[in-house]
């Protein structure tokens, strides 16, 4: 939809791989439909993924005793995170739509991915208590994770040996999106790229490709424990 | 028990925090009982969270299209893996206990936590098809998740607004843990410590240690979904 406006938060270490070609598609998928494309590619971007007293520029709010937490909310108050953080926000902010594109490391995202969520979506900023869930901070934006797998389709099946893909979706999509207010779409998941043929991933970009064209008329999926265990 | 190996990887910025204080009981009680302890105290030893091309002395496997698990997997069969990645695991391999030790980021484990899992348990090491799950190659460890939470214990109830606290360990025990074939004892959380009384935080700290005191005659949970969301 001309206009809009997307976030594509990326962590492959290589261009070449399926979850580059799917960032790329996006791009430019999202592209001809007119909407404008933001990329913060994190590998290379050399993303800061430890959430430390770097975060705050100058004083402390209480330096006998650090608390993340608490210092990065009252930073973002006096305008005091450091600028990688601040330059994140800002991309959040105008996005109507924020794209995970990602490798599944440990039934999660990558750690550099993970450093994003924890020191970007700082309080004051996504969520303020009561502003957390249904009213959180972030409320009228969509999110989207887009992931490959190494385990098969069977393997993340309900009964298989990983448990239903979608047992592991709770922390990202409940805990942290739906935390900030975020609604959002059904995951993109291709399974087991490593495993199959060149033309089975071709099938896999092409798939994507179609999904984008109609994206903007999704739904939302019912964030509620019903939708991942029931 | 005397004799006994643990490793606590320890994820808190400040050592005046109940983390910190949390870590300090652990060293202090299973010393007593004649265990030797490590800590990877992961703050202070700046610890890299980022799954890169550096985890890999020397010549890549295949330099046309970076993989970082196969490339690992390689790197560690020929002993070339990064220094700071062979010490951990050395203290992996000499463990009989892991304790994981951590506040609570976005239901989940801080990304200087997760990280070291991305980068420390590789395959090859910690598991290998079909060594996986029951026969992980880190079978005969056990694994202890010992957690604190912003959020209160009345959030985390089955039907609370961020649902039942065992829907998050999933990805942590079962995804990690069990997936290398560790086996779990039931999670150690103190919820909340941020808004209870100066007492109620002593009362968390003299319930670790008790707990401590009896740790090694537990039996593992029984790591199925049953258990997680029954």
């Amino acid at each position: 939809m001309a206009g809009r406006k997307v976030l594509i938060v990326y962590a492959h270490q290589e261009p070449k791989s399926l979850n580059g070609s799917l960032k790329s598609i996006a791009v430019e998928e999202l592209s001809k439909q007119g909407c404008s494309i933001t990329v913060s590619d994190l590998y290379a971007m050399q993303f800061e993924p430890r959430a430390t007293r770097n975060d705050i520029v100058g004083c402390l709010h209480n330096s006998e005793e650090f608390n993340y937490g608490v210092e990065t909310w009252e930073a973002y108050k006096r305008g005091s995170l450091s600028s990688d953080l601040v330059e994140e926000q800002k991309k959040v902010q105008e996005a109507d739509l924020l794209i995970f594109q990602f490798p599944l490391y440990w039934f999660s995202m990558p750690a550099i991915m993970k450093g994003w969520m924890d020191r970007v979506l700082v309080q004051g900023f996504a969520h303020e208590f009561p502003n957390c869930y249904d009213s959180g901070l972030l409320k009228d934006k969509l999110a989207l994770f887009s992931f490959t797998t190494g385990g098969s389709k069977e393997m993340y099946a309900k009964g298989g040996i990983s448990g239903d893909i979608r047992y592991l979706l709770w922390p990202m999509q409940h805990g942290i999106m739906h935390f900030c207010g975020v609604k959002v779409l059904a995951p993109h998941i291709c399974f087991a790229p490593e495993y199959v043929s060149e033309e089975k991933r071709k099938e896999m970009l092409i798939a994507w490709a179609q999904r984008l064209k109609t994206l903007w008329n999704e739904e939302p999926i019912n964030c509620s424990p019903e939708w991942y265990f029931k």
